[in-house]
């Protein structure tokens, strides 16, 4: 028999080492979890949460989980960041609109294109959801699935939200990404199901909320395989819609992309209803969150806590706040529960 | 200063020594490894697999790829199971026909579901591709997607190939089972990109490959959330048709769900092309993979081995042949690179 040589002597210790540590971490009480959801004020909806995770991760409960099923999602346009006063990645399409109209100029003269042009905000914020898809489709198709995330992100690095003048992704919720976090170190996966972009929120999901491309559903176009002139193949956005990620569509395209029903749920507006209910028709704890933005102060009020005029994003009606107090959803008042909204608070 | 516990004092030392370790073992070559693809002989292909996983694991090396990109696809039917001489999912889908019609006795007479009925194997081998469409959309869909789930677990408990007498479960090749471990072992994700039914393989593929339902993309039809009657939320499959996911379907369902361009790709068909071509159109080492079904003895001989008469699956055309020599794919011949097929030889 060959003497075991200093390396492997040296990984046979450290293989049983890490075993044993492993385990003794294991046992004792998780107390780097103490400092989690530090941004959140002491009440029902981070008890709901820490309540939620101590219950489905604890084997001798009987709401276990089993790690390999730990899915949650989360909306993002009211949810993770701020929605107001337009969902950001409109405004990535208006600013976009000049550039796509210089290569093509027949669009110059033509609605929605010259109104947009002009530059008047209240016609532009009086477009309707037709005109929106014609600019939505101009700016986010046709070209190639790199030359958009190049696009986007190039924008994403420059553009400011007229309120606070900081980048869009500065203004995510601080307390949203402590329960990311506060997930995934409880071996939650974190999905974004979002009725915006798919491929838009891909392209800065994993720098700002640590969520890689394939977590991210959302409403979906399709694109086209083909080759260019050398016969490298590449993908071509397509304008054809696959998923409407909003209200059925969302449950619909968890089945699609994730394939379970999720544990936990957040969401901020009636196009996140179905995903709420869906998630709680299942067995066991599950977790079902609304944002209620009742700080005017430090945010927006809107929905039930005060009804901005005109408004087109996170209709939050007073029948939603109904059904979740009825059904035991969790409300996260932004006002109550947040002890700080954004990162640079 | 409050003196520190011993837990305490234990859980900081324990957190320093795993440090400590897990760095040593980073540093120390893998011998662990050693034991991997022990099912492959050694050759070109096992070769190639080695060599990509060194080159794009080693941080040093030019083609190094951080652990978040890691993304490798592997088609299903004949890559990580056997094809023939049907799909299990068209075997599936016949056996389902007399349960189908029981519940609707006015399909009794109509075709396709008369032939099937009938049982004259001959008569069901030629079946046209519109006739097993419409058994998929009857055995398939209209059913929630639970009910759907539990059918195709029975049925996948009981069913067994004609050939080997054992289930197709088991099947499955212990070479690539190894491709798929070692892949891991190495931070890669692993994905399913098959043509067949997204959810059919979903129901086995955690248990059989290790792939999590969410890590399984495939041809999808819809589903639909609607209510019962006590109002609980569900999911009905629907027939309309939302990915096609083969040739061209590949690239773009990769796109849809993973929204990465992967590193390795393996296949076996032409069906697997465009997939092959979008994975190597990425910069840096790309490993794409042909199986060739070259063994008649231990398993079955088709495609440019020797063409089996009639058959309909698994056409991998002597032009596919050529395109994989031209652009440096790697063939995996199963007569010469696999000691053994499956886990019981």
């Amino acid at each position: 028999m060959k003497p075991i040589g200093t390396n492997r002597r040296v990984l046979l210790w450290a293989m049983v080492m890490l075993a044993t540590l492993s385990e003794m971490l294991l046992a004792l009480p998780a107390l780097a979890q103490t400092g989690a959801l530090s941004s959140w004020n002491d009440g029902s909806a981070k008890r709901a949460i820490l309540e939620f995770v101590r219950s489905t991760t604890d084997q001798s409960n009987p709401n276990y989980v089993l790690p390999e099923d730990r899915i949650s999602v989360f909306d993002q346009d009211g949810t993770l960041w701020v929605e107001h006063p337009m969902y950001t990645q409109v405004v990535y399409c208006l600013d976009r609109v000049p550039a796509v109209v210089a290569q093509k100029p027949q669009l110059k003269n033509i609605e929605p294109f010259k109104t947009v042009l002009a530059g008047n905000q209240e016609a532009i914020a009086k477009l309707s959801t037709q005109d929106l898809e014609k600019i939505l489709n101009a700016t986010m198709t046709g070209m190639s699935v790199e030359e958009f995330q190049i696009e986007a992100r190039k924008w994403l690095e420059t553009a400011k939200h007229p309120r606070w003048n900081r980048s869009y992704t500065e203004l995510v919720y601080q307390p949203m990404l402590e329960v990311l976090q506060y997930l995934r170190d409880n071996a939650y996966r974190t999905y974004i199901v979002t009725g915006g972009g798919q491929d838009f929120v891909r392209v800065y999901a994993e720098k700002v909320y640590g969520i890689p491309p394939e977590q991210v559903v959302g409403t979906a176009q399709g694109t086209k395989f083909g080759y260019d002139k050398n016969g490298k193949p590449f993908l071509t956005r397509d304008p054809k819609l696959l998923l409407n990620d909003n209200n059925a569509g969302k449950p619909e395209g968890i089945h699609l992309m994730i394939g379970q029903r999720p544990y936990a749920a957040f969401g901020n507006s009636t196009g996140d209803r179905e995903m709420l209910e869906y998630t709680g028709a299942g067995a066991g704890a599950r977790l079902r969150m609304l944002v209620l933005h009742d700080d005017a102060t430090r945010e927006y009020a809107y929905g039930p806590a005060q009804r901005l005029p005109d408004t087109k994003v996170g209709t939050f009606t007073p029948a939603l706040y109904e059904e979740a107090k009825k059904d035991g959803w969790t409300v996260i008042s932004i006002k109550n529960d947040w002890k700080r909204i954004f990162a640079f608070d």
